[in-house]
């Protein structure tokens, strides 16, 4: 029997429950009924971004769609932007600021690392005329948890009237993020994340004073000010994606029942426990400061690491490999889907399957046994 | 019993073999599993468009996405563009295209009127510079068809060098389409329409002189050229919405299998049998040139058209009402999702069921007897 695993670092495993809500009969969208779903639905939503009662837009698109619509939204014409750029996500958003005509820097850092607040000072000090940081709180490519708390604190220190933009596409019910607290100006997510739905619905987050730039950019489909004034009233600029909605509001149900803090304890248990495992069967972490929503990690020494994600292909799991310059050393389960203990063990039990298959010499259940005791804290 | 039923030009009755297929496992996109959906699933979403074997882009997204991306992929800077302006959706297109800061003639004709081919070549004698034309071919504000294939015609023949861009949002799957027989430049829709699923998907063909077109505006979710790119291989340049891309599949199969000349001929036996129902009981069809996705109507004189639709909602049934200054004297039903006769003739048997309770006098089954007769052809 082939039963398929999907423990990559999204689109991920999704809940039987949500699948089926998804198969709900599909409502008209300009409707009391939908109305009453959506509000309820987006109330939910900013419950679990940590800004209750405020506006979390949903767009009919991806990670991708939700970040180009927010910095359209609130980055000026003109405007000189910093990107940090650990990553291939980091890159992305470089380039599409380069896209659409703005000036930006780009902040380098090698991959895995952290990016370093001390040297995002030191840029805007040299750069008084930056009025953007955009940086990725998870950047996925690297399994690197950026501390975007501390970021947002030098940006605000140096330069209280920058904006400072988010990518938490990964982050997003991964780990703790707090908009407001951190003084973060906009925050960009997607549905096949965190949030374990199937790929089609960006979420935008925007602050007081993102909302407050003029001068922006044209922007029609993505037009988040629009969608805003909208979606206030429960309804949507364009065609919501209904039926991934009903499944969005099942998977919120099930975030808050848990509860936010359970959620990113439990999430960042099951990845220490990842690479716990890993370590003790000769993988080391390839990121400094680890992000829970994926464990990067380095094949052993002599060992191809595409070897070992077609190692976990064969077993009917599915992770994802190393990207770019990465990609012969690098592969990276993920925990964050609808993953239980026991599937975070099996992560462990196809790995030393995998390894054995290219001849790797350890002792047998070393992975499943340190992954084990690593659930047990 | 409440037993809700979707007779809205979009979002429409969803087929629970559609629903179901979506809720299969999400796969992974960077998967040889994908690849090979997808790769299927594009091929038989252009034999449904009668492109067979060229390029239909999906995107995650709604039909306004695909609009916007293949106007932006296909329309140079600096361009002056026409837009066919007769009905709410004609109008969206020219603001788009004024949004992203095009020069636009509006030529406009009374809502419920065609498009007259004449008109068009008039206004392009008198405006030798206009590069593109816009229309829509289904105008699902007024329930109107436009006959593209002679406004196609007409362009070529004025300017051979402007381009003719055709919302076919509620057109694709409910009538003729014939992008390269009737030289049209760019073909773009969305899932939720003829195709039977729920929201979410856009879709767009573009000609070979609209792929050649160079020093266009910046974009990066909606890059066309880009997805292009990725997806003749399979892959997409963004998370696709994987789940509905299933349901697609579904769909298209149910259209090739019916054989698409049964699909339009289907499709618009449906909407004549909507319309002489109707019409025996004092609804005139307010289109001069009826569109087989939408029966637009007038309520009979004296009676409300909103009432009209609250008759039609407290009996389950979802139908449009009119838009902007049509509202108080227009309803919408649409046969555009999964129904057959029995279907078509519910709606007579609500519309009678409404108009009774508003007063209205007819000879009770006036209407079903029509509809049933019109379905007999």
């Amino acid at each position: 029997m082939y039963k398929p695993r999907l423990f990559a670092p999204g689109p991920v495993e999704v809940p039987a429950q949500v699948l089926s809500a998804m198969a709900r009969p599909t409502v008209h969208h300009r409707t009391p009924e939908f109305k009453e779903i959506f509000l309820r639905t987006r109330e939910k939503l900013a419950d679990v971004c940590c800004v209750s009662g405020e506006d979390v837009l949903i767009l009919a698109g991806s990670g991708t769609s939700a970040f180009e619509a927010g910095f359209l939204a609130s980055v000026p014409k003109g405007t000189k932007v910093l990107g940090i750029d650990a990553g291939k996500f980091g890159e992305r958003w470089i380039k599409m600021a380069s896209t659409f005509g703005y000036e930006v820097i780009d902040l380098k850092f090698d991959w895995g690392k952290v990016a370093e607040p001390e040297r995002l000072r030191e840029t805007l000090k040299a750069n008084p005329d930056i009025g953007v940081v955009m940086t990725t709180h998870s950047e996925t490519s690297t399994g690197t948890l950026h501390d975007v708390k501390a970021l947002a604190k030098v940006v605000k220190e140096e330069n209280p009237d920058a904006l400072i933009l988010v990518d938490c596409v990964t982050s997003l019910g991964a780990t703790e993020i707090r908009p407001n607290e951190w003084r973060l100006d906009g925050v960009f997510s997607g549905s096949q994340k965190g949030l374990m739905l199937p790929p089609g619905l960006g979420f935008a987050w925007l602050s007081k004073r993102a909302w407050s730039q003029q001068n922006l950019s044209p922007s029609f489909y993505l037009d988040l000010r629009k969608e805003r004034k909208s979606q206030t009233k429960g309804e949507t600029a364009y065609t919501p994606a209904v039926n991934l909605i009903y499944g969005l509001e099942t998977s919120l149900d099930m975030h808050l029942e848990e509860g936010l803090d359970n959620v990113w304890r439990r999430r960042e248990r099951f990845n220490n426990a990842i690479i716990a495992g890993a370590k003790a069967v000769g993988c080391q972490p390839y990121a400094e400061r680890p992000s829970p929503a994926v464990a990067a990690l380095y094949a052993p020494e002599g060992i191809s690491a595409p070897d070992i994600v077609k190692g976990f292909t064969k077993r009917g799991m599915r992770i994802a490999g190393g990207q770019d310059h990465a990609k012969p050393v690098m592969f990276r389960p993920s925990a964050l889907g609808y993953l239980d203990d026991f599937d975070v063990i099996s992560i462990s039990v196809a790995l030393e399957a995998s390894l054995r298959d290219l001849g790797h010499v350890f002792e047998q259940g070393a992975a499943v046994v340190a992954t084990m005791k690593a659930l047990e804290t």
